[in-house]
């Protein structure tokens, strides 16, 4: 909710800044964050209306926000990060929503402990082994960060949405939800988590072993989410996670981009009630 | 339904078999049947709960069944046959079910007449121009064809239905619901009309001019549906299909091969009912 205290864990790793609403009988869903983002980027049409069912827990990781600590430069570092607040917070079963970055944290949550995770929503992200993931120095997507006459969110539309009318209207009808929340917010990120954050997608590109061989241990029952025209994350990662995922149900959208949850939130949220429930 | 009767019309064309039920104030969903397959080849599991909220009308094309007339070599050809069928009938607006041949039979009549078309499940197909369509020589599907110990629908639930138990038992309950029709069968196709069908296959993987550049112009939003584990039409003819339409959302479901609609009916009344909603 966009009146939600930040609350504060402190764990045998570090204190993490978290914000929980919501309730119900299912299990709660713990929501992964992208690429910079902070509590602040999750999309109340999205968290709201998936927390009438459900407790639904905003994760901040390490060194970002007011999270305590360095941000891991591997995504089994961020895991880890996630998995003792997890077990901080007493939580035994959960569900968890990873959006880009929070997806592959996800992933890997589920490989290094199984039992805590009953359902994936995987969005607009990639199994290790991917491909052209997060190359921010791509022609279309410079063009957009390196313009000057774009702030803050109007960025974020551009990057997480679809050239189209309709689509940049979704955006700035997202910015504007996120813009909603004015008290108790979290600080930017800086360029040292972005550095650290590339790194660990840089990383997560190469291929050890056998390709997505990993995949074939998770065992949970997931749903991949992407926009076709995701130029930060391309759906073809989409495919190929949900092709190796044993248990993997695959959703595209059209128009969409990176951020398809928050364009199609009414049909994501359905969906996504759906599975969970 | 399973005692629904056929009913014959004629058209300028030819006389075709088909059947009616349901009601509602949707559109009629005309449902276009696969390779070989009949009116008796649809699952009630999914046509039945479909025709809640508008009449089910599922066509026999030229030349099969007790359709009069040969089966034309060419989608296009069998498209319009569909057409004339509809305008007989009187049919201004429609949607369409599209399965496997089904679909490339719906995507050229939206093509041909964009106004009767409103919506579309393109479900286990490809564009033209796809990839590996419908190979019967491959040596997954040789073993299958012509295995000895396999007769009618126990060589549909090897083809339709993934390797794992899983799929294959709900391939078993997929057969059973169609062998409850007793009466008012129509005949099984023969060698001719599989000839005809195979040749229009072989002509729809052909690229002529830009490739999907047609897709382009079908601008009816349209739910493509696969199976990750389908072997007659693989999913990455789902994946083109979807990318290069407009507006076209994608499923796919797991542990599922070409008959992911039958396999996970319920999931797809449910996708199937809201998107048509």
């Amino acid at each position: 909710m966009i009146n939600t205290p930040t609350l504060f864990i402190e764990t045998k790793l570090e204190t993490y800044a978290y914000r929980r609403f919501g309730g119900g009988a299912a299990p709660p869903l713990i929501c992964l964050q992208h690429f910079t983002g902070t509590l602040d980027n999750w999309d109340p049409a999205v968290t709201d209306p998936l927390a009438r069912d459900r407790e639904v827990i905003l994760f901040e990781n390490a060194g970002v926000g007011r999270s305590t600590g360095e941000v891991p430069t591997t995504i089994r570092g961020m895991a880890a990060h996630l998995l003792a607040f997890a077990e901080a917070l007493g939580l035994t079963r959960v569900d968890l929503l990873g959006f880009s970055l929070g997806g592959m944290v996800a992933q890997e949550a589920a490989l290094i402990r199984p039992s805590l995770v009953r359902r994936m929503l995987l969005v607009g992200t990639a199994p290790e082994g991917g491909e052209d993931i997060m190359h921010l120095e791509k022609p279309e997507l410079r063009r957009i960060l390196e313009d000057p006459n774009l702030t803050g969110l109007e960025i974020l539309v551009k990057l997480f949405f679809a050239p189209s009318e309709s689509s940049q209207a979704a955006g700035q009808a997202f910015a504007n939800r996120l813009a909603a929340r004015t008290d108790d917010r979290e600080p930017l990120s800086g360029p040292k988590v972005a550095q650290a954050q590339m790194a660990a997608f840089r990383a997560w590109e190469q291929v050890e072993g056998e390709r997505f061989g990993a995949l074939g241990r998770i065992t949970q029952p997931c749903l991949v989410v992407n926009g076709f025209l995701d130029s930060m994350i391309p759906v073809r990662n989409s495919y190929m996670l949900a092709e190796h995922l044993p248990n993997a149900m695959l959703l595209a959208y059209p128009d969409a981009g990176h951020g398809s949850l928050f364009q199609f939130h009414e049909s994501f949220v359905r969906q996504a009630t759906v599975f969970l429930g």
